[in-house]
C-alpha cells in the first residue's frame, strides 16, 4: 500500500461531491468555486502527537479534534464550512489506525456538510495538519479589534470541561461518579465547534474569539487588539454541573479561565442587542452568556463577588 | 517569545499587503476575496526533516523548497499563485534559525508576488506544512485524465539534477569540478517552479503533472489517469552539462528517470500545436522538449535507440 492508495482508502472519502468542488483529491490541484458575493475564510492548525493529544490516543478522536478546531476557527469568523484539506505524518502504516482515523473524519465531514479536497501523506513523527474553508457574505466579518468599552462580554458554552477532561485522561483527577468522568473526558477529546452559533453571531457579535489557548488568553487577544480592557465576573463564567461538582475551587478558576480546548465562543454585544442575540443563539441550541464587560485599557481583570483575583497566567502557550 | 511574537516577528512577512486579502495573519481567520471569473487552485505539501531534507539543512532553504514544492503543483494545474499558509513546528526556539527560515520565506513570497495570509506555530519534531493559493480562469484547468493516444509528451527542462545533487549532499558523488558539484547542491536544495510556464501552457498541454517524485513516476499517474501508455525515449530525455559529465550512464539514467525533486513540468501537447508551444514557453523562458508519445494501453515504455530499457522502480514512495 502506497501513499496515494492510503489517501484514497482512507483519507479522500469521495462519497460526497459538494457542487462548489469542480476537482477534488487526485490531482496537482484541487479546483473550487466561490460563491458569488462570498468572501473565502481561511484557517490551519497542527496537531502534533504528545503536545495536543496524548499519546496512544484513539485515532477517530484525533480526526475529529483535527477538524473541530479549524471549524472552531471558522466559527468566530461567522464562516460556513465548505473544504478541508489534510496532511497526515505517520511513523508507520498502521491500516487499523488509519480505519479508525478514516471513521473519524467521516463523522464530522458528515456532520458537518462538508468535503475533504486536498492534501499530504508521509512518513514522520505523527502530527494532522488540516486547513479549512469557509464563506462569509461581503462585508460580514466577525474580528477581534473591533470590541468597544462598554459593551458585554458573552461565551456560547460551559467552560473547563475540556482542561478537567484532559486532567481525568491524565489520570490526575477523581471525580464522585464515571458519568463525570465520562463527560469531562468527553468534552476534552471530541469537542463540537461552534458554527452555528458563529454564523448567528454574523452581524450582532462586534468582536468574537474561539476558545482554544483559554478564556483569558483568547480574550487577551480581543483586549489588546481592539484596544480596550476585559472585567470578568468569576461567579458569571458558566461551567458544567459535573464541573461543579469539584469542590477545589483553585482548579475551576484554573479550568475555565486559563484551560483552553472548550471550543465556545466568546464574543462581544452591544448591552441593548443582548436579548436578541440571546433570542438568535436559542434558536441554534447555543446559549448566551454574559461574564462581563469591555472597560478601561487594555488588559484583564477579573472579579469574584467584587474581590479582584490575583492573575498569574492567561493560559497555554508554545514557547515561553 | 511567545508563538504569537515569532508568527509576527519572523513569518508573517507583513511588508506588502496584496488587495485580494482583506485580513492576513493575526486573526482567527484569514479572509480572502477571489477574484470574479476566477476559480480558486489550492494544493499542500508536508516537508519533514529527514525525510523532504537533511537534518541540519539551511532553513533559508527549507522555506524555499517548502513554498516551491507547492507553488509547483500550482504551476501543474496553470494557477496563478496569490496567498500561502504555513504551519511550522520545531523543537525548540532559534532566532538564528527563524531568522533565515524568514529570509528563505521573504525572497520567494517577494520572487512571486505572493503573501503569507496565516497558518500556525508550534513545538514539536521539526516538519512544514504549506498551503499554496492560486487562481485559475473559469473553463481553463491542467489536469492529469486528459492526454489522448498519439500526443506528444514534452518537459520543461533538465531532469536529474536534483536526484544527483541529493547524492552530492550526502557526500556520495564526487563530479569533475566544484562548478558542477555547486550546480546540482543548488538545484536539489533551491529549486524554482515552474509557474510561468504552467499559465503560458494553460490552453495549449492537454494534460500536465508536475515531477516531484521521478519523471517515470508522475507520467504513471497522467498514463493511468488518461487511460493511455507512454512511450518514452530515453536519448531524448534532457540534461545538464553537468550531469552529462558523469560517466555513470545507470546512475545518470536513474536520476533522470525516477530521481523526483526537479520541479519541472511535464505535459502532454497535440503534435500540430508543439512549434505554438515551444514559442510561447520561449517567451517566458522554459523549453518544451518532446520526449515522447502517449501510445496503446496505460503502462510506461523507455526505449534507448529503440532498444526497451527494463524499469524496476518508478520514483519515490513512502509508504511501500
Amino acid at each position: 500500500m502506497n501513499e496515494f492508495e492510503i489517501i484514497d482508502q482512507f483519507l479522500a472519502l469521495k462519497s460526497k461531491n459538494r457542487k462548489d468542488v469542480l476537482q477534488g483529491v487526485g490531482d496537482d490541484c484541487a479546483l473550487l468555486k466561490v460563491p458569488r458575493g462570498q468572501r473565502l475564510a481561511i484557517t490551519m492548525d497542527t496537531l502534533i502527537s504528545g503536545v495536543h493529544f496524548l499519546e496512544g490516543c484513539n485515532a477517530a478522536d484525533i480526526a475529529h479534534k483535527a477538524i473541530a478546531v479549524n471549524l472552531s476557527d471558522l466559527a468566530a469568523a461567522g464562516a460556513e464550512p465548505a473544504w478541508i484539506t489534510l496532511s497526515l505524518s505517520m511513523p508507520e502504516l498502521d491500516q487499523h489506525w488509519l480505519q479508525d482515523f478514516h471513521d473519524g473524519l467521516k463523522r464530522m465531514v458528515e456532520h458537518f456538510g462538508i468535503q475533504i479536497v486536498g492534501g499530504d501523506t508521509c512518513r514522520g513523527p505523527l502530527s494532522i495538519t488540516v486547513q479549512a474553508h469557509g464563506f462569509v457574505p461581503e462585508q460580514v466579518f466577525s474580528r477581534r479589534n473591533t470590541a468597544k468599552a462598554g459593551e458585554l462580554i458573552c461565551v456560547t458554552g460551559n467552560l473547563g470541561d475540556a482542561a478537567l477532561g484532559l486532567l481525568v485522561a491524565q489520570n490526575k483527577l477523581e471525580c464522585h461518579s464515571k458519568e463525570s468522568m465520562d463527560y469531562l473526558l468527553k468534552k476534552f477529546q471530541t469537542p463540537y465547534p461552534q458554527v452555528a452559533a458563529g454564523i448567528a453571531l454574523r452581524s450582532r457579535a462586534t468582536a468574537s474569539i474561539d476558545i482554544s489557548d483559554g478564556l483569558l488568553a483568547d480574550l487577551n487577544h480581543i483586549s489588546q487588539a481592539s484596544d480596550v480592557g476585559v472585567l470578568l465576573r468569576w461567579e458569571k463564567v458558566p461551567m458544567s454541573e459535573h464541573a461543579r461538582k469539584i469542590t477545589d475551587k483553585n482548579l475551576l478558576m484554573k479550568s475555565a479561565l486559563t484551560g483552553g480546548d472548550d471550543y465556545e465562543l466568546c464574543f462581544t454585544v452591544k448591552e441593548d442587542e443582548l436579548q436578541a442575540t440571546q433570542q438568535a443563539l436559542e434558536t441554534v441550541g447555543a446559549q448566551c452568556i454574559p461574564i462581563g464587560r469591555m472597560f478601561g485599557k487594555p488588559g484583564i481583570r477579573v472579579l469574584d463577588h467584587d474581590e479582584e483575583i490575583k492573575i498569574s497566567e492567561l493560559g497555554f502557550q508554545h514557547f515561553k
